[in-house]
């Protein structure tokens, strides 16, 4: 069973379970949206990464699930587990990796903890707003819509990208604003398969195009490579209006869960963290 | 370095760190508690408990961080990590003592992460609110004080009652309602140790009598023993007025940090999650 299905056999009495944040009522003008992720050795990062990478990324995932909602991220918790023999300097150099990232995006760290475990690892919780009702889901992709990404895809664990990215706040926050995007998420595990969660959410399909994919290497990378952390989004032609919006790659179709590449049906190849 | 020293050292840039939850600005009638603890294998349980336990457990270490503040619990994201052969039916079943918990206070579960990793582990993260500016803090102690916790202490693991112990939040929320306390937090580490983070916090100091702390074993148990999650508390003589008030077992005094038991100073004896 792989991580998504044993997520949602475990999960299937939760509320606002899917989207990359979890949306709920705050007050008149804003809700709250908030996220959780785990960075874990040898799983999310192996011993090539450096300290302050490794602070980075478990940072920048958090943030980039808040950019694919169109969110604002506030506050940070993040939860420290290290080996007893865990050298400290190590330790404080994630931090400044922390540090560095979340002084960028003006969030601040307000509490978490430092445990001993097997193996280095980092729980980073997320607390955010976005303007009441406005956070943008994978649910409302409609026939007809065009599909964008902003940015080439593929190769991000070969070119070191899944470790140095940059989370697209900005342009979440202007798609958002734009009032044009119908369903947004962020690229984690490859183009193919996250596209078909916002085809299931939305309850379309969609046709894409190998030549309009933009892509860093090869088109099974731009496919099936994951941790580009790209903004995936859903609208109308936004043409030139939008800095985020690189040349549309594909269509949103009436046909449910249906996705073609070319004309020809897509295989699925998603990686997977937790298989049983 | 122990646990605490080095929190201190990573975290020395941190706001609102501290106490057992982080209070934020949320809006004008409340301010936002945030707070996350990990649970993990062979560190805060053992093969001995029961996945219901663990799922119990891990969920009231939390709920007791918001009792701690007499704040309310709103929200839970739980990050579980497992390793790749973990049994499907231990971790339904974790699930399940997570869920009854969260049905029985009144707490949503709406996010979270299932992860592959060396050992298992969950981290829970709440968030949850407090009318604005009563939250209740370490650091308000005065001197005159009385010192009082919700229960007898000691042998908690040893009874098992780390596994099965009641988070006090609607005692936490009627102390914090009575208006007349003027500290509070729950004890994790035992009393000696979390005694001395509110002797910390207030700039204050305190002579407890040995007599006079509820014991479930031993003096030594009482004093040392940790996860009894109790609430420790301080302020003026309330007597009965207050259900959760047992026998005040001490008085604050003007001495900054000295901690006294029957007029001798009391020797420090912390139990510490990470030595390196």
């Amino acid at each position: 069973m792989g991580e998504h299905a044993a997520i949602a056999a475990l999960t299937a009495n939760l509320k606002a379970v899917g989207d990359d944040c979890a949306v709920l009522p705050m007050d008149a003008t804003y809700d709250m949206v908030l996220t959780s992720d785990p960075l874990i050795e040898n799983v999310h990062f192996t011993a090539e990464a450096t300290p302050e990478q490794i602070g980075h990324k478990a940072v920048c995932r958090v943030l980039s699930d808040f950019a694919a909602m169109g969110a604002e991220p506030q506050y940070l918790l993040i939860n420290v587990v290290a080996p007893p023999e865990q050298n400290f300097q190590t330790l404080e150099k994630i931090y400044e990796g922390i540090s560095k990232v979340r002084k960028r995006f003006d969030v601040d760290l307000v509490g978490g903890d430092l445990a001993q475990g097997p193996a280095l690892e980092l729980h980073v919780f997320g607390v955010g707003r976005v303007p009441k009702g406005t956070a943008l889901l994978r649910s409302g992709a409609k026939p007809g819509d065009l599909i964008y990404v902003t940015g080439p895809l593929g190769g991000a664990q070969k070119s070191g990208k899944h470790l140095a990215f940059e989370p697209r706040l900005e342009w979440g926050n202007a798609l958002r604003e734009s009032g044009l995007v119908t369903s947004m998420m962020d690229i984690s595990d490859g183009l193919a398969t996250d596209l078909r969660h916002i085809l299931k959410a939305s309850n379309v399909g969609a046709e894409i195009f190998s030549e309009q994919i933009p892509k860093n290497g090869t088109l099974e990378e731009a496919l099936y490579d994951g941790e580009d952390f790209e903004l995936l989004f859903t609208g109308p032609d936004i043409g030139k209006e939008n800095p985020a919006a690189t040349q549309w790659l594909g269509k949103i179709t009436d046909r449910p869960e249906e996705l073609l590449l070319d004309g020809a049906p897509l295989a699925g190849k998603a990686f997977e963290h937790f298989r049983s």
